[in-house]
């Protein structure tokens, strides 16, 4: 693959950016990255492990000549990196980033960035549990999708390449509006985290079973939400604040739907239950038909770095 | 290992009871083990894959001088396959079970139980989203518990066996109550599948969202529900028909919890989320150091057979 942009700057050095560096190493599509991060434990740790070219002990400095800069920092976060950044922008450079919400992030990033700079939001829907500088390897994109948001008046051009560089790196990619793709998110990961958040405090509220018990007989079920509700507190906080109105209105329906089958619990319809889980069931089967995941025990992850 | 039975009939033919065949003959636990399923076409598949020794065309055939009954049919069957091999069983044999709620076993199964019968019942806390007699293997039980819950008049004899049996198998085991197990189980397992169950089912009525692209974009999250809610319908029905009490007290718990959540998205309280969300990424580590899951990307999946 051939390099699609000269230099790269990685604002913010999680497990997404320092994906993003060795995929991008992996593929050869970036001349020099620079990476900066706010902490100095960070910034040493990528120095130490070689994460970024060159590791800058500022936002400005990293983006200083950049051709493409992307903000890979908490959504809450982005405002005040776009503000730090805007006055070193070159003319003619990309501005994307990789938050899980896209309407918020844009209404905060977009009005502080000068004229003649495109900003192309993208997201990649890929993660695992772990956060920070160590966390990333090079695969954790591959066969993922990354949705891109182009805005009124991002130049062709400068959406081609953010989607080049992305494919490059292993994902699809999609255009999608800011507004649908934070109710799609909404369904697929923001309600489903909260939910999985709620459900691991209630375990280890309810003093009746010990801690050690539901640590213990933490079987399927507990065990895959205890998964999903050990991602990194700052960065959901942020995505609940800033995609409020779609998962609250997610939540509702969820909320609706739970007690239709509390209430079949409790009257003993084993028929609505049956054919409710029987549906669940198909649209599981719909997933691994188009590749999203695997029916092996080990959900096809045994290629990784485990 | 040396062998613990002389003859085990396993009445049903699915995940559990063929990973328990797979496990029995790895360690050379048992001398004869005989099958049962109510479908002659799971009959046909056993026979097909060799699972089981010698599969019987009906309970009571299976069951005829075996030294120890497993009971692996959905929890609302098991009272009716009591009635139909009470009559055969042999004086000093141990009936067993592997249902996941165990107080309405008992009930059901219990009181038809020819005196002179041990009744052991056990639960493994192990499974896949995957049912029926190909699904099973012999590592399933591997480093995983079995609830053991000895009954009044139990004799200590016929209890020491079945747990040499299940640690025979790969797994640890532990003896408890039946009121407790159904509660610690409603915690770890009940309450979170009907969650997952939920959430699918949500995704898959929103209109506005479309089924591909829950299915395309189901990361991290969503993909994880739709994996436990492929579980099996009739087994998972009878499990909330038959620990409903449980069942119900930890999803009021949940809703509680959920409200006070969606009450502080909506308020903007990044605190509350923040502290909640920190609580729960530490129990997550509780259960990494308890041995019950890895941190690796595969979830130590990788040595399985897939």
């Amino acid at each position: 693959m051939s390099v699609i942009y000269d230099r790269v700057a990685l604002i913010g050095l999680g497990l997404i950016a320092s994906s993003m560096f060795w995929a991008m190493k992996r593929a050869g599509l970036a001349g020099e990255v620079t990476g900066y991060a706010r902490s100095a434990e960070t910034r040493d740790v990528a120095r130490e492990i070689g994460l970024c070219d060159r590791v800058c002990d500022s936002a400005a400095e990293a983006c200083k000549g950049a051709d493409l800069v992307v903000l890979c920092v908490p959504v809450g976060a982005m405002e005040q990196v776009a503000c730090d950044i805007a006055p070193v922008l070159k003319p003619g450079a990309t501005v994307s980033d990789v938050g899980s919400v896209k309407k918020a992030v844009i209404d905060a990033v977009g009005p502080h960035l000068p004229a003649g700079v495109h900003f192309v939001p993208a997201h990649p829907l890929a993660g695992t549990e772990h956060s920070g500088p160590r966390s990333g390897f090079a695969e954790l994109f591959d066969n993922r999708w990354t949705l891109i948001v182009p805005q009124d008046g991002s130049a062709r051009e400068a959406v081609a390449k953010v989607e080049a560089l992305w494919q490059g790196m292993g994902a699809h990619t999609e255009e999608m509006d800011a507004e649908h793709h934070d109710l799609v998110l909404a369904v697929t990961s923001h309600a489903p985290h909260l939910i999985a958040y709620t459900m691991v405090g209630v375990a280890d509220d309810l003093r009746r079973v010990t801690d050690s018990e539901v640590i213990k007989y933490s079987a399927a079920g507990f065990r895959d939400f205890t998964r999903i509700a050990a991602s990194d507190p700052t960065m959901w906080r942020d995505v609940f604040l800033n995609n409020k109105d779609a998962t609250l209105e997610i939540l509702g329906r969820f909320t609706e739907e739970l007690f239709a089958l509390q209430r079949a619990i409790r009257t003993g319809d084993g028929e609505h239950l049956h054919a409710y889980f029987t549906r669940t069931r198909a649209i599981r089967r719909s997933i691994i038909e188009a590749g999203q995941d695997t029916d092996a025990p080990d959900f096809g992850r045994g290629k990784r770095d485990g």
